[in-house]
């Protein structure tokens, strides 16, 4: 059986991942895309690496018929995308890629984006989308969130190591270096070529960061108690990959046992060997997700260093593979592509 | 029905690339990796990017059993393979991707390659692999020699134009930009990131390039006369891709027609309407070509400009089509991953 | 003596690479800087590289006291240029950075710049700014208009072998490689690093580049009768730096020796010896042109290739050459810095 | 009065970051080369961006008469310069770029490097580079040790903290992002382009990196007591830059503070204002040091990150600076060189 997907968002680097991904999809096939400034355009001419698919004219939201629709794919902007979702039809299965539903808690949204949720409702409703960690509801949801891309990172390094009970809580420092791509395609200064090649500096350090909100919801709900992490994000001249240096307290030979019996059934979390360290350049354009241990010279002291690409596990292929399990596909679908190298 | 192969020089870049597009092949499996100085290790400790995949350990060429093998692969480094080529059984299926049998003359083998051929039965043997112009040849054949992945570029856009009459086959000049990666992974001091990376600049230009000597073989048999085109290549600070700028004397409207009549049907190649440039970045990653034809300002004269991915198209896709059809498989399985943007 | 400098359109790349080269001039004193949107701000803010200098906090052009400045460099967008200097005091020193004063015929102007000039008398008076070619009337001028950077790197290949009479006047053809920061600071989404990085491409061939204007003025008059070169720029994911690859017909010697005499006296101009490749990365941050000269396989045709700084030699460090002319200092004063490798 | 400079190891990345600044120095002259593999070479062959500059042809060292030379910069690789050193003059100057006399203790340079020292007299006589801290004891110095360049990065951002006595010392964490000039000229398959562009990862992590042996001795000496950090340096897709993101407890104005008040003297040092982040992009290619301060949402929690560029304040430029101090010149001639943006 064929699944009928739509994008709405599809002019912006997350919708061509999708796009890209959907391609060699055995069950999707895309019949509406969504671009409002530039409805009436192919996607060939706003993304000519896709112009040998066979693909819908870019339209207005309002012009697509969402009857013969299967799932929605939204990746649209934050904001944007609560004010649309909740005109959707109400049985409509929607992925959201945009920051709208990821908090639970109506005063977290207010905290991290500045107002009031439109559609309070649907933020209760929505399930959050790190597959590994919420497959089940995810299977069963309508409304599926996706995560923030250095939100996803930080928590496959972390996450397993809560639940097992293996690091001291209070001392959780994430060091990211993200590529540029996480940025979008927006017009800005220091996104241009010019400056960011050959550069690199962090960003939004010392709590400013709105993936803050999504590592203390999720932190504290997997420990059962208030979690703050310190968290430094760094932009890095590449274009895809997120690598989160943590460091925390505890015995490493414990936490790479943590790790790697927690992703030991998961395809696309790999736990490297002791001492390995992880590269952005061995995930890219790729679903999966690297993570390395490292034990520090000071006993009780351990790195876990996590790579993953911010368009593809980071948010698309995160997407596309809760997209599989809400349609009841093989949840790999599409989604085995290995890295490009080099 | 699942055909058995074997890569030979599994260690290079083609070899990696030739694995992560046979990872999706769905008749194909990898039954034999070699590399005779990392005879041994796993590919994920060579190629830490291929990990999740189930692979042969590497191994020395003449510990393989080539009793159950369909296909073999060829990476091996020019003039290599020859020598190992020539002690394979004598009906085993090939491609090579080394210089060795893309020259049919052996005077020319020796002009550009500055050795007498050592498997010059061979050499007689094999068919040119540039796909869309031999496929019935490369469906009959044991033995196909991969093309030069400049000189695949140069050919897509100039060979249907020799075809048609419809340009001067005395002007005929092609200013070639490729990125990296079509150097190899050799330890060569220009091809250290600090070197490469912010410069850029012509390499053997005048006529030093070995490239040379296909366009010679190709353009001349064509044409049926000689032809010989004044090529210039560059290196640019990038991993993959090769652009092909080409000066010719003809009419541009003929020339675009010449050239969109030609690739009509061809799946992987794609004419841009008048006047749009390709870029390599829009094929980056996959086994498409894109065919820019802009008009100059004299009436007359006309750019042709190609854009590829060296390691795909020019090499290790262009490998897969032929095995492809060597095997009796549908041309395009494996190869229908789109670009990976941005 | 200090001259007293004020630089009007400072929150550009020109403009800090002004600010950057006269840093360690010994006889210049910055007075003036203006960026009209940024009025206000200091320079630190704008391009914090600067910081460490001493610097008038920016203005709005109309704040300046012009009475004490010595000379102006005005490195505003096109057209806007043209409205500012003919309200500045009518013997004051200027170096225009702009296209507005490249062009002496009205006619040339409107066709490449798509309207009529606004101040067609200063357009008579400006003297075309390449310091090897017009030395003597810059010395002396009052206005100078500063080259194109593509413009500057093509006649540094060829103009000395249009005066030598050594090519065929007919068949010239540029293909140039350009880094992005000739493009400027502004929000185009091909500037992108995501967009522009790992990819390159064709633009404004065929006949289209403004800079043709330049080649056909200059070269033309160089001739003593019409010339109309061929010119293709490509966009390359570097920051600084043009690289010039021009087919020609000639004599590989005699072209050498022309550039090499050409040439012999000129601090910033080198020639290569026959066979060499110039790079953008040998030239980078600094003012001088490397020239390789390479004879092709066919008799009778030529390669001459041409590598500069786009910031340096091609508009700010050329800029300051002029200036040191115009107000009698030692030409070279502020541009003996070495290119930065790597 | 100049001072006659030889420079051994001059095909190395920092010998030709020496020349580029000793080019515009005013009391310098370079009178002899080094590079045993190249000699009888010009550096005009082996670093073509340095062909403006008359230099002596490279030699092997035993050829050089230090007879005449006020100083020599030693710029050979890790044990090689003690075998180098210990044969040359007792009384002439020397500056050496290696690790060999950064560590006084030589257990601990055993300890670190794998070896005994070759040469323990001068290990205990050589005076640590870091400019700003050893400023007498250079200018008295007959022999000074270049300090590690991600040593130098870090000590930058912390040692005024521990002098001020306003961070907990057992609670230092350094996060460090490197490019890969710091690696040098070396042909090693992960320094490629190829291999290194569009990735990043940690290297050296847990308390592997040799720099950990100066943090160790230069904080101790500085605590009066032992101070051990956490240090994990990345590979970061760049020509130059280091950036340390420092995670410390304090108060982050007292911080703040206390580096403001340590370095308001310093030419080459700025520390920016509460909550500004460095980039190495700002200080390319210059002496400057860039340090920012910013508090963590957590109290009591605050990052200090510093930036500067390897090849210049990292090694080269605090060489020179260095020199200058020992031959009684301004301590910042040939230094004031602006930072090359974009």
């Amino acid at each position: 059986m064929t699944h009928n997907i739509a994008i709405l968002g599809a002019s912006g680097y997350t919708g061509a991942e999708l796009v890209r991904l959907i391609a060699t999809h055995p069950a999707m096939r895309i019949v509406a895309l969504s671009a409002d400034r530039k409805a009436g355009m192919t996607m060939a001419e706003v993304f000519p690496h896709l112009r040998h698919l066979d693909l819908p004219v870019l339209s207005k939201i309002d012009e697509i018929d969402f009857g013969g629709v299967d799932l929605v794919f939204c990746a649209l902007p934050h904001a944007t995308s609560q004010a649309v979702i909740k005109t959707l039809p109400g049985d409509l299965k929607v992925v959201d890629l945009s920051a709208d539903f990821r908090l639970r808690d109506p005063a977290d949204y207010e905290k991290w984006y500045g107002k009031p949720h439109d559609a309070p409702e649907l933020q209760q409703e929505a399930v959050y989308g790190l597959t590994e960690f919420y497959r089940h509801e995810i299977a069963a949801a309508r409304l599926v969130a996706g995560t923030g891309c250095n939100a996803a990172t930080g928590q496959y390094a972390i996450r397993p190591l809560i639940e097992a009970g293996v690091i001291d809580l209070d001392e959780i420092v994430i060091d990211l270096k993200a590529a540029v791509s996480g940025a979008g395609r927006s017009l800005k200064e220091n996104l241009l070529h010019a400056e960011l090649s050959e550069g690199y500096h962090a960003y939004a350090a010392g709590g400013a960061h709105r993936h803050l909100g999504e590592f203390d919801q999720e932190f504290s709900k997997a420990a059962g108690r208030p979690v703050h992490v310190q968290f430094t994000p760094h932009l890095i001249p590449a274009n895809r990959g997120i690598l989160a240096t943590v460091y925390l307290r505890g015995d490493a030979a414990r936490v790479h046992d943590a790790l790697a019996r927690r992703y030991e059934d998961e395809i696309f979390v790999h736990v490297l060997p002791v001492g390995r360290h992880p590269s952005t350049k061995h995930v890219r354009g790729s679903n999966f997700v690297h993570i390395g241990v490292v034990a520090d010279r000071r006993p009780g002291r351990v790195m876990v260093i996590a790579a993953l690409d911010n368009l593809t596990k980071g948010s698309s292929g995160q997407a596309l593979q809760n997209a599989n399990l809400m349609l009841g596909e093989d949840e790999t679908a599409g989604l085995m592509l290995a890295p490009v190298f080099p």
